[in-house]
């Protein structure tokens, strides 16, 4: 049983970005990547300054919006349109969940879908699934596809099952594994809530990707002898042992399932560094692609 | 076993429409709708003058610009900015497929994404996959959830098999069916050319639906017992003892899984119909959003 390892997958990811960060330099060019936090949601706060951080660390020139919790919609999308229009910017994102007063959707697709480097505007969604090979794609799902391919897991003509159906991982995921190419070309199946018999299904799972949040639901017995299994999953159970009173678990019940799979990413550990390193890369591909440049080997 | 009559369906959709067309026209409005065709496509023309006929029948406004095979890019793509900007003018459609020289794709990404009727532009199809229930669906997916919607086969909880991965059918049908819904909140795997053990993966098919353009590929063998089966096939075959030479089939092999199937859509008399039905469907959606009225109930 292999433990594929996300934390080795997004050194190498942010290594090759350093070195294309590097030859972009060379050229007079720095990727810039803005990041806009409204309010102060502390976990937001974590996950926006361990972006800030990592651009710092890859040399990717950064920018962090912090803005007042009781901004206005209109005041966000002027922040959003300023950056849309900053030559020094390539990337931008709006760290998720805003504000309830904030309608998320109309702040997405305002940022210019060439700068979106989540890849949740619309358009870029809607290239990703009629198969642009170009565009952007969504940070979590090209994590994966990048840690079947680190590891060599070639998975066409396989049959993945994706548990959940999140704009953000699930159906994203199931397009990227659809597609054409050593690392996609699988029969896939997505389930959700509402999938009846739902062990019967993912025991025919050969990569078995799981994205419902809910700690340790995926046990042995739903899984097949020999499957490689990606637990998508971050969710806190209660640990009073701990200084903290919790620990981080996945959608996966990591040792029994282990004991099955031919290989598995861990919580946290797996798929969970790769996010970040994902967002760092669709960084220079945007950079590229606005100053109609080759992206670098790296 | 049932029938699913698209023609039967097909009529109830136009007719609906009609109903529409005069409710909007008592508000002082009239939908209208734009067909491009480029060349002289036999099949192509057959296709576009029924779908003008069809606006006629329904009351529906219509322009047919019919453009020369050796048109240019940039002249298309004058015409399509052209009916952009035509405020009679409310969906636009350009023939597929274009001569060689034309790119599809530009075409179809200038084409203003609140009259793309057809739903090909990448915002609609991104809007589609995310969840926007008030968006365009591609017509041909569209129209296999009509059927479903009529004969009231509810499929929530149902394992639903597509067979294909096309842009036009397969893939947004993978993303309709797992929508939330009655007629959705599908199970859903997708399957396609490299799909390994294909027979039994159909076979857990409570709906399955084929969309692969190979004449009656689908065998009874392949075929769960009371499965509604949905045909999205139209392949000629050779048929001497026919005056024109062909018969047209599906890619189900009717009679012997109609045998096994609770329900199924012939060929001709199933999808076919559908397409042009919704394409007035969401022509009627397109005028209402753009003045900025609710559809009526028709």
């Amino acid at each position: 049983m292999q433990v594929l390892s996300g934390k080795e997958v997004s050194s190498f990811v942010k290594d090759r970005v350093k070195g294309q960060v590097l030859k972009l330099k060379e050229q007079g060019l720095q990727p810039g990547l803005a990041v806009v936090i409204i309010g102060d949601d502390p976990a937001s706060h974590v996950y926006v300054n361990s972006k800030v951080k990592t651009c710092e660390e890859l040399g990717i020139y950064s920018i962090k919006e912090q803005l007042p919790s009781e901004t206005s919609q209109e005041e966000v999308l002027k922040v959003v349109r300023e950056l849309n229009n900053n030559p020094k910017i390539h990337g931008i994102l709006v760290q998720s969940p805003p504000p309830k007063h904030i309608d998320e959707r109309t702040i997405i697709e305002t940022i210019s879908p060439e700068k979106d480097v989540d890849c949740f505007h619309p358009q870029n969604v809607g290239n990703m699934l009629i198969g642009d090979e170009d565009g952007f794609v969504p940070c979590t799902p090209a994590g994966v596809i990048e840690i079947l391919k680190y590891y060599q897991l070639k998975t066409a003509g396989k049959h993945a099952v994706v548990l959940g159906r999140s704009n953000i991982v699930g159906k994203p995921m199931v397009a990227l594994l659809a597609r054409r190419g050593d690392y996609a070309d699988c029969t896939v199946t997505i389930c959700h809530s509402r999938t009846q018999n739902l062990e019967e299904i993912t025991k025919q799972a050969d990569v078995l990707i799981a994205a419902i949040g809910k700690p340790e639901f995926v046990t042995a017995d739903m899984v097949k002898d020999g499957a490689v299994v990606v637990d998508v999953g971050i969710n806190r159970i209660d640990a009073p042992e701990k200084k903290r009173g919790f620990r981080l678990v996945g959608d996966v019940a990591y040792e029994e399932v282990a004991s099955k799979a031919s290989a598995i990413t861990p919580v946290p550990g797996g798929v969970g560094p790769m996010t970040i390193a994902m967002l760092m890369q669709n960084t220079i591909t945007a950079c590229c692609q606005q100053n109609n440049t080759e992206i670098p080997e790296g």
